[in-house]
C-alpha cells in the first residue's frame, strides 16, 4: 500500500511517527508532502521549520519539551548575533540547527532543487519515508496585519513567532503558490497513492498552502486515491499552535466541523472523502463526507497509529 | 600623525596591539591594511581570517591559547556539519566565529563590500584603529602543490590547515590580484600617512597578496611615506606562522636579511626605506635600506610598543 500525508510541521510530524509505525505493521510505503509555506531566509540561511520539525522528529533528534528544533541545542550563534545586533532577533536560530540550515542553502545555491537537498539531509536522519517539500519553487505565507497603526504583510513566522500571532490579523497570502509547480516526485506519489491522508496539521497555515500548489491541488482532487482528513480540533479547541486564530481570521468555526467544512467534501468540489474526528465530537457531519469519531490524542506512538489505522478503515483501504 | 601599516592576521594583530599602544601616546591615528589572500567561502560562509584575527584581536576577544578565533569558543556547528559530512570538515569553524561569517556573508550578499562590512563589524568590536581589506574584490591566495602523486592548485587554506604546509609546494598564486582595486578608503589612507610600517607578517602568503594588487603596490612605492618593515624572522627561524616554509618555497634565505632582500630597497624598486631586526640579527644589511636591531619579541604591550617606536624613529617621524 502507498500512503501519502499532507501535513505540516509539529503537530504533522507527531501524526507522521504513527503513520510510520502503522505503515511498518502492514508493510505500507509512506510519503509526506510537506507545507513550506513558513520557509523562510534569515541571516542567509534557508529556513523550513516544517520539513525541519518532520526529519528531526521522525530522526528521533527534535526536542520534546519545546516541541521545536534540536534536543540537546546550543544557542550561541543566536547570542552572537544578538551582540552584532543583526536582524531578526526574534527568531531562534540554534546551533545544531544552523548546521542544517547551512548545508540546505550551500546545496540551494549551488542550484540543487529543495527536494534534492531534502533528499540529502534525510541520508542523515533517515526518516523511514520518503519526504517531499510541496514545492521547489519559493512559496511563502505571509499575513495581513495591522502594525502599529499600519496595515502591512510580514511573513508568517514574523507573525508566529516575533508577534505570537496576537495583532489583528486580517489574510493569509501564499505569495508564489500561483506559479508554484509540484516538486520532484510529488506529482507522482499523489498519482500512485492508495489513500492520501490529511494531517491534523494546521488547516489554514500548513494545509492551504500545499493544496496552493494549482497542479498539486488538482492532482489530488482528480486522483483515483481517497482522501481522508484527520481534525486537528478536538472539542473546540485547537490541540496546538495557532489554529484558533487562524481559523477566526477566516471566519471558520474553531471546531472539528467547523475545519471539515472548510475542506469540504468532493462533490462540493472539496477534498475530503472521510473526514475523522474526535470522539469528544462524534455526530460532526460535513455534506458529502463521510465522517468517523475515535480517540485523536496523539499521546504516543501506539495511540497515534490507531487513529492511523482507523483513517485507513473509513479510506476503505485497510 | 597618520600610521598605516601593512599586515596580516595573528602575528600582524599582536603587532597592532603594539602599534595601538604607542598610537595613543603620542596621538597618532592607525589604519591598517589587512591581507585578505586567506579568505574562503566555506558551507556558503564568505570567511576573512586575517581581518577576524586582527578585529577579535584588538576587540579582546581572541583566543590567546589557540592563537586564532574567539575566546570561550564553542563547536557545536562544526561537530554538526561533520556528522552531515558536509565537506570540508577540516576547517575549524567555531559557533560565535559562524555568527560573525552569517553576519558578514548577508551584508556581502545584498551588495556592500567587504570594506563597508568590515567597518559595521568593528561597530560591536572598537578595534581602536581603521581596519580596510586590502581589497573589496575577490583575491585568494592558491598554492600549487603535489598531492597524491597529482600537481594542483589548492585554497591556501587548505595548504595550512589541512595539509599544515607539509605537501610538495611549488609556488603560491594570487587568483584575482591583477584585476583587483585597492578597496575603499585604502588609497587616500596610504596616500596622507605620514608612515607606512610592514607588520612582522608572513611575507609570502600575508604581505605579498596585499602588495599584488597592483594600484595599492604602486601607490606605496610613488608615495611621500617612508615605508618600514619589521622582520617576522628572529636569528633564522620564523617566529610564528610557516614562513618559513614560504621562504624556502620562494628559494629565499630563512632569516632577516633574507626576508629584508625579498622586500628590498626603494632604489632596487623595493619597498623599504628602514628594516627592523632583533638584536639577534644585528649588522643585517640590506642595499640601500636603512636597518636597526631592536628586541623583536612581543612578549607583551609595552614590549611591542617599543617596537614600533623604533620603528617610526627609524622612519625619522618620531
Amino acid at each position: 500500500m502507498r500512503i501519502v500525508v499532507l501535513t505540516g510541521g509539529i503537530g504533522g510530524a507527531r501524526f507522521l511517527v504513527g503513520v510510520r509505525a502503522h505503515a511498518r505493521e502492514i508493510g505500507a510505503d509512506v510519503t509526506a508532502v510537506v507545507n513550506v509555506g513558513d520557509d523562510v531566509r534569515m541571516h542567509g540561511l534557508q529556513i523550513c521549520p516544517d520539513l525541519d520539525s518532520v526529519m528531526y522528529t521522525l530522526g528521533g533528534a527534535a526536542d520534546p519539551e519545546r516541541g521545536w528544533g534540536r534536543v540537546g541545542e546550543t544557542w550561541v550563534v543566536k547570542e552572537e548575533l544578538a551582540r552584532y545586533a543583526a536582524e531578526p532577533t526574534w527568531f531562534g536560530l540554534g546551533d545544531k540547527d544552523t548546521a542544517t540550515h547551512l548545508v540546505r542553502t550551500t546545496m540551494l545555491n549551488a542550484g540543487y532543487p529543495l527536494s534534492a537537498v531534502t533528499a540529502a539531509l534525510c541520508a542523515r536522519w533517515q526518516p523511514g519515508i520518503t519526504m517531499l517539500p510541496a514545492t521547489d519553487d519559493r512559496l511563502e505565507t505571509h499575513v495581513v496585519v495591522d502594525v502599529e497603526g499600519e496595515r502591512k504583510a510580514i511573513h508568517f513566522q514574523e507573525w508566529w513567532v516575533r508577534y505570537r500571532g496576537d495583532v489583528p490579523t486580517h489574510r493569509f497570502v501564499f505569495v508564489g503558490a500561483e506559479a508554484a509547480k509540484p516538486a520532484a516526485g510529488v506529482l507522482e506519489a499523489i498519482g500512485n497513492a492508495d489513500v492520501v491522508l490529511v494531517a491534523p496539521s494546521n488547516p489554514v497555515v500548513s494545509i492551504a498552502p500545499i493544496l496552493a500548489v494549482p497542479l498539486l491541488k488538482e492532482t489530488v482532487l482528480d486522483g483515483p486515491a481517497p482522501v481522508v482528513g484527520v481534525s486537528p480540533i478536538i472539542g473546540g479547541a485547537a490541540v496546538r499552535g495557532m489554529a484558533d486564530r487562524c481559523l477566526a481570521t477566516l471566519g471558520v468555526e474553531v471546531s472539528a466541523a467547523g475545519v471539515g467544512g472548510l475542506y469540504a467534501g468532493r462533490t462540493d468540489n472539496g477534498l475530503l472523502d472521510g473526514w475523522l474526528v474526535d470522539t469528544a465530537d462524534e455526530g460532526t457531519t460535513i455534506p458529502g463526507v463521510t465522517t468517523r469519531a475515535v480517540p485523536l490524542w496523539m499521546t504516543d506512538e501506539a495511540a497515534t497509529a490507531r487513529m492511523v489505522a482507523a483513517a485507513l478503515e473509513l479510506a476503505g483501504v485497510a
